[in-house]
């Protein structure tokens, strides 16, 4: 992914096979070899995407929305030292029981936990002793790989590879919280001066979609979030959908043609949030001597007309589509679409607005025990992305994985395709 | 419907055809006098509505949601004033060009307007000028309607009808906004002392839904509002749906088993709303002598175990669900259902949550012009309700109705009907 | 008073005596018919200002600082009812023990009480039933005034005294909270077509007071409340104060400097305040037409220019005398000079802006029981106002009543007068 | 100071001269080198209380009342830049023009400056870079102070001055700060493993005050604030103080007759201040193990019934006085006896709470230019302290200092000592 491919250009040469996703865990024999080998891929990411960051930098939460460094470091630890090593290595002493109250994320049922929104206020554990975590709780998820019983680790296996899938949610969060916490500060701080947002296919024209009933949702032995769950039927409508990204020439078009002052283009709650907020361009662009900039992990940059529009909201997507005569697809469409293999720039640059809420599936079960927070509980008033970002890691997308945020929510790399109705 | 009965039981013997609804609006010839008939009945239920209210009762505004009675019987008539008499009247008199400003809801296209929260505030005009405002445009509408050609009449009509239907959709807010006002009182006021809620049917068992695709939304020559077009095709998955409503005394095993306090059964956002407004049972509830009494237009009256369970929001609709291991329907397995005939209780009693978001109908446009506003730019964050309740005036219901509220809200009559999915 | 001449020019004639203030609590033989007198005076006026409102007017609290006119007039008879009638009238009947809750206003040792943002809740008591409530109070309140024993009326007297003077407080409060309500009407709706403001007092020039040690405070046999004592010695320091009020052409002097706009001259709360309520000019002035009109109760009226600026908060009467280079005189001060008989337009104007902080005088202990609260408990965060205003009753006013406001207050009649210290 | 001790408890032994403060600024011949010592012992002290402090400890603003350690380190160091160097040092280049907008802290006149409630956000520059900041800024300080010509001086020293003096300031709520900071940790970060509070004095008894006309405010050539003058006579009455502080064993009493809890104790303000936080003992006081500990920088410490009671407020502190009977003396009474050396524990321990409200001396004038808003800004709705604190550096303190806080605030080292009115 090219993101990443900025910090490391040459580091992936010749990989005959890459450590992540690890393999299913179904598969037999069990592979201890390949299941180190992700895990120390997965933590390893999250210590290179840090590593540019000060202890002042990792310390501060700049909205509510967003998580200090330093906590989604220890968070992910927690993670595996709360569900993995707590429950299956036997004698496993906890590296420090405050942590458990710190770094617990929502997990109701694993118990109280500090306050989302206070997590800024937090600056001991230091950076370092988070390391020292991170490193303590390493060594135990090795030794517990290398030495359960093949019984235990069918037990082991399905909560590793959530808690992999998991740190790389919060990598990807480590990135768009630090470019919102940078963006806030007048000296415009840099993340890397060599990170530059991947370059859009050429591609234009449209995929068709018949009308027909099809599967929809995850099947087969690789991982999967239970959301992406049951695979069931449902009815495609004839649709054409874009194969090219919305991109900021058009997005300027928009602006230009008084998009962010046409009530009748938005949404109602859409047109409050944007009026109350001060909306009038994507999230993170500026103006300065005539040109419009946008704040990135490069420091602030001019735009480019070519690169796909990002950092805009549901109610933003939504009023450009209403604007240019379209829709956004539905989370099903754009399934469909993806898996055919129709669709570039699916994955790696923009998440993807639809236009389907986000709701359970037909026949939907949550995992049980506190897992089962993991997803379901976000059930309403959310909309789905489809597809994976610049800032996503390698091997984590998927054409059944569903993202979702609240649509007045726009710190994400988030962006939209179109699609027009053919009935 | 049973609401009206109560207070006047007897005026409906041998009505061999309700004035409302009116003919279609593409009946030829056209029946004047059905149109006016029609248009009486509904402005006189409002009036009728309004009776028993003191000027003070009529002035305010409870809370944000809600509107003052007055309000509501001055922006009914505005909207006839401002789509149909300005429109289509020559030489109409506007009654009065400052009412504009003040009785406008949120039709942005009309035209700048006394913020929501506000009307509270506005204690001129009094209920007596506002009966003659109503009387004005009273008189200037039946002119209309008497003296139009019939060229214009086809213009005039479906204009006529949806300001027909917009005064019942006020009329069930004129009672549930002062259910809310009077509740706010310790003095508990009494808006009619014989209201009672209807007896729902003692029917039990389930309706079952085979998979399917089938045609979803309105067909036909009657009124129907934009949101229930277009008609198209949808997939219904195998699905029992009760056929009774869920009641009280269901409700009251799930609060006595802590359902209100178990953080696993809600979604997260209702769990929030939950412990912020400090819910332990439905509105209106309260305990008094060791009995729950809800509020009602009759008073407070102890909570009957048999009658459907009403004011309850989405969450705690969605909460309640889980708790007895089922689901809501979607509102197309409603839709189905009702329309099949085999759902008891799916109207005039309380309105039914679905699991379905409020979201457009694959294809659909609003309306041309500022009546364009009227349901389309609503659609996100709310969840669609079907049937109808015991506030929704005669005539107003059909199975293809879709009403939607956030899912927070609960001081309309709100219930549920639970589902399971079959396969 | 000019304010009250408006609405009754003539009906002032030949007064030998005014009834109103009563004779001194102490003064013997006690004159019944003085006290009854007195009672009907204060309790006339109430309904006499309260008489061109409307049931709609009457309902509505503008803000959470205003209270609707019905509650005034429904507090002031609870206050009688409560503090006299229940407990000094033998086999007094409680009108309706519900009213206790709903009229106590802030006296928490009265028992619990309906929160003071939500008096415009309370559609019930009607206009109508409060007017009942006060005739059986005023019968009542007569009857004891008539059967009393001339030792029990030593106890009464007191207690009838403060309800008087507490009954005139909330007079003025009426009007000025019904200006306010009335300000947020676009319809301008008018309270009194004839009222006007008194004119000012032509003089000019200061009076000057020497060094010196004075006595401050209340002292002799006619009412007072309780923060205006104990009476003691206060150090006068040569000052020189204006013998005129600041007047409109004044502060549009101030307003055409960038006065409202230069922070140099706020204070820094004060700045905030200006900036979040988007401050401009003295409350209740908007621009039409390309002239200033000030609302009042004759409805909007062009500023003239001769008239003493009012609805102006400590904070903006602070920032104009620093730009004119003045201060504002201290409360001790001001009643030095009021006293000597040297400040016209003391009384009957606006309330006069005092740079004294409100705090208790040396020695001060507030009443016994619940009356205690009545003003010792809001000594922080408030200034001293001194005078009177056009909308004080007659007979309310003296050189040591010592009025309090917060200090971005400014829907009160409230302007200034300037000083400046000699030494 | 003996907090100063409990860092640093032997460095002080036979120390003939205190560096701090400096001389007169009127004192000539100028003594260059005691100035510059004065600068390097006030520069020493902010960066000895800041080295105990991790980066992340450095970043974080706890509240809005509160800034971050580096924020104080730099802004200080911006106040010399600022107003000395950019001033009077010849061809002095600024270190980072970009500063000046994040480390002004609310001097408007010096140009627009980032929000103090977003302090925290600002992560570079870091703490290393803040300390280059500083030595960049020391070496012009003193090259200046080495150079300058005598008449130069004239200017500059009454400027370095009110910079030390500054910076002191800034030091003791660099120490409030970070105490609020860690008392925010469940982990309970301990500053300083050796701090603790200072023994106060046995003595017990009371200082008598006869009634008289006095000078209030500062004279000599002594360094003091714009709001200690001018001078004037201020009327005594004859009153008794306390010598004795108000102890934890006395607040523990009051706590326990139910001080909290009992309205009629408490100011209005201070009741809703109260109940909002849920105040039931002095700040950073918690239970545990069935006695009560405080936050300290030397982590929570059993409270010690013989220690001065801190972090109160003025609410608490006014409902304490009226619970025993008795009144805060005012700030003049308090500067009388202090003066007199009548007073143990004025300084040092904790800041002393008096009923008088912060305002200006009569003739006060502030500052010409920017550092006009030092002081004379705040003179509204705040209450005057007098002494020092524990947290007062040393050389700071004097009989007339003016501090000033909001009556609801606490996170200052605050207390109080009683007096009683003998007239």
């Amino acid at each position: 992914m090219a993101a990443t491919a900025a910090l490391s250009t040459d580091d992936r040469q010749d990989a005959p096979r890459p450590a992540f996703p690890p393999p299913p865990v179904t598969a037999r024999p069990i592979d201890r070899q390949a299941w180190i080998d992700a895990y120390r891929v997965v933590r390893a990411e999250t210590e290179r995407r840090a590593a540019p960051l000060s202890p002042e930098d990792q310390q501060i939460q700049s909205m509510e929305d967003a998580s200090p460094t330093k906590w989604h470091r220890a968070h992910v630890t927690w993670f595996f030292e709360q569900f993995l090593l707590a429950e299956h290595l036997p004698g496993y002493a906890i590296h420090d029981p405050r942590l458990h109250y710190l770094f617990n994320s929502y997990y109701v049922a694993a118990g109280p936990r500090q306050p989302r929104t206070q997590r800024g206020l937090i600056t001991r554990p230091t950076c370092a002793e988070v390391a020292t975590y991170r490193a303590h709780v390493d060594r135990a998820v090795e030794a517990l790989l290398g030495q359960a019983s093949e019984k235990a680790l069918a037990d082991i296996l399905p909560i590793l590879e959530i808690g992999l899938f998991h740190e790389q949610q919060h990598q990807e969060l480590l990135w768009t919280d630090i470019l919102h916490a940078f963006a806030q500060n007048p000296l415009d701080p840099i993340y890397d001066e060599g990170w530059r947002f991947p370059t859009a296919s050429p591609e234009a024209g449209s995929v068709t979609l018949d009308k027909g009933i099809t599967a929809i949702g995850h099947e087969g032995d690789g991982f999967s979030y239970d959301n992406e769950s049951p695979r069931h039927d449902s009815l495609i409508l004839p649709v054409r959908i874009d194969r090219a990204l919305v991109r900021n020439r058009d997005w300027l078009a928009f602006m230009e043609d008084g998009g962010y002052g046409r009530q009748d283009l938005w949404l109602n709650d859409g047109w409050y949030a944007a009026q109350g907020q001060g909306w009038e361009a994507p999230g993170y662009w500026r103006r300065h001597d005539g040109q419009w900039l946008q704040a990135s992990l490069a420091g602030p940059k001019p735009v480019d007309p070519d690169a796909p529009v990002t950092h805009v909201s549901y109610y933003e997507a939504d009023a450009y589509a209403r604007w240019a005569g379209r829709v956004l697809p539905t989370e099903f469409e754009w399934e469909v679409a993806a898996r055919n293999g129709d669709l570039p720039d699916a994955y790696g640059l923009v998440w993807q607005w639809t236009r389907s809420a986000y709701l359970a599936y037909p026949g939907y079960r949550p995992l049980p025990g506190a897992l089962g927070e993991y997803n379901g509980k976000f059930m309403s008033n959310q909309f789905v992305l489809r597809g994976s970002s610049v800032a996503t890691p390698e091997g984590h997308a998927r054409a059944t994985y569903r993202n979702f945020f609240y649509p007045h929510q726009r710190w994400q790399f988030t962006g939209l395709r179109l699609a027009e109705p053919l009935s």
